[in-house]
């Protein structure tokens, strides 16, 4: 639809509060549609490890190098869903790590993989990126294409898989909100191709596919857009708490 | 139990991830417990009001005087508890607020309560308090007895629903872990005395009760006490995830 449509949607939408299907059900089937059913099952003393961009990297304290506190997960949907593994799992021991960096895209994880991935070891790795790898097209301070995004990513997790064998991936959908502050209709039909290539990547190494788009889609049917992402990109606590909803339906 | 015995018993339990009951079925059980199927109902607009100490405080921001957001909702259950009611609850335009300041006592909370909580008018206000009352006695930091934190509590509740008739009250317990760090022996039995206090509070002003002492008592169970809780009073994000899934408990 266009923005103008768009906006008009969002604005009758607003604390509509009538539809039948609650956010976790929205989200449950989200996930369902993608995964075929397919999880992972955790083990004792697993390192589950976030990373990503600024969506994941959330204001964590990267001064400190540990694991399952607030500070290191920072306050976004790495922290709401870290804090539901560690009580839900509490017999697992499980390490939890956030690694995200403010502003990454593919090349830039690349840059830091053997620190910030490798060397941690994790049995479960969740990577969410492409936003910036589109976005960062548009203020003229990077040049790749979707070409470069697939590539690079690709060339990513075969580096990890050949280091890390029997690591359970999980890819993330880059995800945008039309309409609100930073995005606009100019994002489209480009950036579709970001998400459609993390998609592609997920089905080609067996990763489990968070569909985040679809997620925030349906999320803006219950409360406006503002609701969940400030500028359509950053989820705000709210919009924290549906990602993480929808990336704890990865595990069994 | 001795704190030695203690110790041992918390040694044993560590990580035997062998008990057939879930940490949320063991919260569930607790919380039904001490509440009897008595719950909150949301309305649309509803303010939600966390007030307590430190462990309410959590770290938030208090430069930000907004809700809804990390920052300002701390890094603790009020934090977790938060996230989730603003997922679960998307469609009801729900404004949540932490006002925990760190050391506080009743008599402290009493000397903010104006600005702090009853100009923020909620409809839900959970109050956890307590373990300051007792905990700075032990220090030579304060001489109140079991009796002032009775009587401080009581004039709190009844100045508060003179001014918030309808308020909804939900009463955590206060609770300690002992055998960790900060608390021995010697807390007890002291120290239940406060926790008696709280629940006997809870039942004449029909608020909902919050058994975090019962919580952690099972918890403990699943992994070491350690894992919840660093000094045996504040929460580890586990703890406050564990915490957390008790207090959403009390909504419908």
């Amino acid at each position: 639809m266009s923005l103008n449509n768009r906006r008009d949607f969002i604005k009758k939408a607003a604390w509509s509060g009538a539809l039948a299907i609650s956010i976790p059900e929205i989200v449950s089937t989200a996930f369902a549609a993608g995964n075929k059913g397919q999880r992972i099952t955790l083990n004792t003393s697993d390192v589950v490890l976030f990373q990503g961009d600024s969506i994941t990297d959330a204001g964590r304290n990267k001064e400190q190098t540990s694991y399952n506190n607030a500070n290191i997960l920072g306050s976004g949907y790495a922290l709401v869903a870290g804090s539901q593994l560690l009580l839900k799992y509490a017999d697992k021991n499980l390490k939890v790590y956030n690694k995200g960096i403010s502003g990454n895209k593919v090349y830039q994880l690349a840059e830091r993989w053997d620190a910030d991935c490798l060397d941690i070891k994790p049995q479960v790795l969740s990577i969410l990126v492409g936003v910036n790898d589109y976005w960062h097209t548009l203020t003229g301070k990077y040049n790749g294409t979707i070409k470069t995004y697939r590539d690079d990513f690709k060339a990513l997790l075969d580096r990890t898989l050949k280091a890390l064998p029997n690591v359970k991936l999980i890819i993330g959908e880059p995800y945008a909100v039309n309409g609100v502050k930073a995005v606009t209709d100019a994002w489209y039909p480009a950036f579709d191709g970001y998400r459609i290539a993390a998609k592609e990547l997920a089905t080609e190494y067996k990763a489990i596919f968070i569909p985040y788009q679809a997620v925030y889609d349906e999320a803006i049917k219950h409360a406006p857009a503002a609701y969940w992402t400030g500028d359509g990109v950053h989820p705000s606590l709210a919009g924290a708490a549906l990602m993480a909803e929808a990336w704890l339906k990865s595990i069994n």
